[in-house]
């Protein structure tokens, strides 16, 4: 439509428009017309830094409206355990997350709201957050949270997330060779 | 995910959930995740306007690469004729166009590039532009541009997409009766 | 400029013209062209619904940078208390966060990076944070965030900012009497 | 605030800081709390290309409500002739203006709306905007439009525009030796 050659469309033309052509110009405005959507389970330190993208929708599980203490979350509490901790480390983190554990279900026996009780969650909470954003966006989103200077557990899950896609576009997102995720 | 009641979705269940919680809580962002792109036919003015939505994707038809004096555009520059004119109005606008057009293919002709010559094509110049947005901006597009304040044009164009949008997505951009579009 | 009418622009006319013109004919773009900062000190559960505004800018104390155990932090971590609590609700609050704070200065300790360690911090963190938005769209966040089903504490907040932003623009951000903050 | 480092903050460290860490760790945010707000005179193709800047916002000179026939604008009507013609060109140029003025002010003298007679109005009308957009959005824009790739005449008002900034803002707008846009 931007240059009217919808007559060179044919089988094949697609892939070598997007490689030879609007990556190579930059117009990637086209890449906007198609999003992807991915479901994160990741903790709520790392959502805070992903919702920070603005050209995305999010939609996250709610610490106002979800209470942790009813059975549908089996009366008890998922953390994202972080990664690196050594035997002691792992033992200070486990007491400290019964800990919040015991006091979010204190607060929510004795009446607390959910929206309240929270305030004793820890941040490696875990959380399900919903993330559609175009593949331009995405392409932006990878470049950051990818690189060896993003936060280990953002990183972690947007490896995963570009795999996928990765699988899907691969003109737009390149298979890398990923050797360090698992240290 | 917002609320982890992902245990009743059942058939049916999505119609209830869209008209009876998000539309009536506001909880709008949940309509964000699906996207729904529309190809337009009208003119430069009503283009200007559209690209005014932020939360959209768009590519469009070039002036600076579309070189109308081509054999693909048949030699010849289409319009979009504006509404209401009486005869006297149409054949002075006529006239206009005539003009606008033997002044774009002499430019042309002398060696001037799109980019320059398209000074003189006339705001009535036809476009296509595709328009990629989320459900929840369509909702807002089309309560501004569907809006008899509205220009006529864009409302017409509008009202056109947003029937679309309609019989796919009966919850969210309810029928209405447009009696006044021929007009 | 945009209907050439500054030949109109005289002592007072601006207020006339805000009140009489673009708030009664929602053109509220004009408005966009001023900006307010404002710099908030809340809980990290405030401060994650409010980068979900995209229409803003955000500088937030970092949780992978700030070291918590360090001196300028008083050696100890500072964290903002929940509304409402009964007594014996505060004292199970207070003993999570000692246990917290316990489990974070002993991962520091031992060696753990802030960004590792900061999984023990709780939801009610204290954070700071500095917002830029454009006027309209702080008119758009008071709407949201001062709204009764907002979340008390961003709330509470919000509702401050807008008293201050109401002293400086009393034409956008009318004087609302506000006799519930306290509750 | 990010770092919490602002026992830091010196007479001279506000530079040292933009240019050395800041610019340096790409940690740009920050830069999007000053705002800069420039008013262009150009025409109606280079605003067409300026508007898809998302983040900014716009005042535009409307074709909807502007009266060009009316008083205010000496009932004729002002065009921006574009760079490059020869003599042959430019007559061709100035016929086409007459006829499209021609035309315009008589569908007006006939009672056709502005927004009607719009129609006929060529692409090199001159318009007036006025943008407003955070200083890393204006970095961006320059990036993008002060580029030999540019539209010529974008490029023109854009190079203006970015010398106001770089007296303003040293830092974040290096003065660049701009020898091409008197061509």
């Amino acid at each position: 439509v931007c240059w009217k050659s919808e007559e060179r469309i044919e089988p094949g033309s697609a892939e070598k428009f997007i490689k030879g052509t609007l990556l190579k110009l930059q117009h990637l405005s086209v890449i906007e017309h198609a999003v992807a959507t991915v479901r994160f389970v990741c903790d709520r330190g790392v959502s805070h830094e992903m919702v920070r993208h603005r050209i995305a929708s999010f939609s996250q599980e709610s610490t106002r409206y979800a209470n942790y203490a009813k059975a549908k979350f089996d009366s008890q509490i998922t953390v994202i355990e972080p990664p690196g901790l050594s035997g002691v480390q792992r033992a200070t983190w486990i007491e400290a997350m019964e800990a919040a554990e015991r006091a979010y279900l204190s607060l929510i026996a004795s009446g607390a709201k959910p929206q309240i009780a929270r305030a004793v969650l820890p941040t490696c909470l875990k959380t399900e957050i919903v993330v559609t954003a175009n593949l331009r966006e995405w392409m932006h989103i990878f470049e950051l949270r990818c690189s060896p200077a993003a936060h280990p557990q953002i990183r972690e899950v947007m490896l995963i997330a570009r795999s996928h896609l990765t699988a899907v576009y691969p003109e737009l997102f390149p298979s890398f060779v990923v050797e360090d995720v698992a240290k």
